[in-house]
């Protein structure tokens, strides 16, 4: 185990009917909120009136920004940091997913920040102040709700940037199962692969002396894998909601990494394709996840055979470690087709005449710069490459 | 899955070196603290002069409180709250285990409260304000470092009495697993069976569709069990320190219990055990622990059973549980044995003519109120001297 802080705020309600107490919470931060969410889902479904319900009658007042989109972008945010600095805000409140709480935080960082918010995520930044950000969640995926990062895309630049900084944890974010009921089963198969992920990137390393953290990550994806598929046949399966809305959770609130080397390439090389061809990044991953894993699996073939054990529940003598990973690949992969997840990038409309472009600019290379991808495996954009074509 | 509110701001330190840079962090809060630590232990493993030495250099004058035993005394709370007031003091640092961490934190609420400080642990006061408290853990055990409650004894009238507040969550705690090479191996043993309660009282529930929690128990008392021997055998194993002190932080930190119903009723039979006897807590919860499984087991058998085959990995055959949790107690038993905890009320020179009382007074029927314990089970007077009695 190597050493580690581990420090998050964020207060977690979790249960039904908590957005209805809303206002109330936010009304020990402020007065005036910039109010943000994405499109018409939370109209039709009614927490949008729920929400401003519990905001007036708590005497809170509110400016609106909607419209954000999957892979957010920065224009958005930029209008949002106008906003709030015109109107006075003093509190955000982010009803909606990854991309809504993510847009929230950009704003909340980018309103304290005098150049342009850009500047924060391209050059990774260290941000010490920010409006304080809450949510209510409505997709369970990203785990924004309980972290300390946020992606942002530049769609002039066709870039797409993450940026970690601890004043972003939200304050408060409310997680109420129920809210989920009216997903459309893409978005469920997204957000789990999504969660699914975040627990990869910490789970697969080469340090050692990590029983714990390994026991966290396994029963978290164990609990997940289970779970999945029930909301998936059953959108309004209460119970196996609450399992993936706190697997989403617990996924990205840092516990599970804490004292392991994390390696977070297959984000890294995920983001380009989500940055050139607008696609979810839960399916992305998706795809890339199992290429991956057999790119670089050979390094610590041990880690591997252990997640195709624990996890998958694989059988069969630890002696042959490849034929016991090549088990645990297929059941990955045969759950993730479960779900409805694609396997292939051709399936999702990426062609082989971009994989270097993306490989080159995932590993910054094509901006003239050197980002070397991965933790476990140590990835250089030839590496890149070969894993968008073992995904092809 | 209930619903449930989860927050714990404390920030974990973890690692080799810490305690030489903890009076920079104090520094953040306060020029003058209270320095709280037991006898001579710290003195004798330099730990102390590090600190000393660390505060001294932030510029940070202290006050010193020493002399705090286990199964800490309301005496010398009262006069920390003296001194603080005397000195001006605006923060605590505990150097030390769950007393003296507990200590502090009753010393930091008493600090702000008008009466005496005891009124806050006997009628169970919701206290708003504190002294902020930090802490340098030398013993893994009672996960104090990261929780919101402290148990104080009051030796006058023989009573242990617990107290759960959220302001009292400790800034920071610092955990180096290096610090805790000098331990003796009753105290090495005392803690691990400290810890693993805090994650019974959680685990063993009626609560259904916890998964995910129930996971986590699970994944964290494996890893207690099987690193436990190897730190009572080898005080020095640093990687195996690790996880029992990762282990027992996550044990109380609140995690592993949200949105379970949890049980409570050890702990309670418990403090009896150690006000009237001055026992070990973690002797005497790992005394009373197997006698309460076979008192309520038969309430939640598939409970017991998947405790019996997935913590302590026993086989078996399903259809018949009772079995099942009879291979999984005395693999409990043993393992207890395995540390030199045990395992019956008269090792412990607990004779059966105080049961009676002990029972009362767990139950408050002594004091003319009645508690009834547990969540799995509840338990009246009666129900516990028959544990008490299957302790023997």
């Amino acid at each position: 185990m190597e050493n580690f802080e581990f420090h998050n705020p964020t207060k977690i309600i979790y249960g039904k009917g908590e957005q209805h107490k809303v206002g109330e919470r936010v009304k020990k931060y402020a007065d005036k909120v910039l109010l943000c969410y994405g499109g018409a889902s939370i109209k039709k479904s009614g927490l949008y009136y729920d929400v401003v319900k519990s905001l007036s009658d708590a005497g809170v007042s509110f400016t609106e920004l909607s419209g954000i989109a999957p892979n957010p972008r920065v224009s958005l945010v930029r209008k949002g940091v106008e906003i709030t600095r015109r109107d006075g805000i003093g509190f955000i409140l982010a009803v909606g997913g990854g991309s809504v709480i993510d847009t929230a935080k950009a704003i909340g960082v980018g309103f304290y920040y005098d150049g342009d918010v850009w500047d924060i995520y391209e050059k990774g930044l260290k941000i010490e102040k920010t409006l304080p950000v809450a949510a209510v969640l409505t997709i369970p995926a990203a785990g924004s709700e309980s972290s300390n990062s946020s992606v942002i895309s530049n769609e002039e630049r066709g870039m797409k940037r993450g940026c970690t900084n601890n004043v972003t944890f939200p304050v408060f974010s409310i997680v109420n199962p129920e809210l989920f009921f009216t997903l459309p089963k893409n978005q469920i198969a997204n957000g789990v692969a999504d969660m699914m992920s975040h627990i990869f990137e910490r789970y697969f390393t080469n340090t050692r002396h990590t029983d714990i953290t390994d026991g966290l990550c396994e029963a978290t994806l164990r609990a997940v894998i289970k779970n999945a598929p029930l909301v998936y046949d059953d959108p309004r399966n209460y119970d196996a909601w609450c399992e993936i809305g706190f697997g989403g959770t617990i996924a990205h609130n840092g516990l599970l990494g804490m004292g392991r080397e994390q390696d977070w390439a297959c984000h890294a090389m995920e983001h380009e394709l989500s940055a050139m061809y607008d696609i979810a990044h839960g399916a992305g991953l998706a795809i890339l996840t199992p290429a991956w894993i057999k790119y670089v699996y050979k390094v610590n073939p041990n880690m591997f055979a252990q997640f195709a054990v624990n996890v998958l529940g694989v059988s069969g003598s630890l002696r042959d470690t490849d034929a016991v990973i090549c088990e645990g690949l297929c059941k990955l992969q045969t759950f993730y087709r479960r779900i409805g997840l694609p396997q292939t990038l051709s399936e999702v409309g990426i062609a082989e005449d971009t994989f270097e472009t993306m490989a080159k600019r995932a590993t910054h290379v094509a901006y003239g710069g050197l980002r070397i991808l991965g933790g476990l495996k140590k990835l250089y954009w030839e590496d890149v490459l070969e894993i968008y074509k073992l995904a092809k």
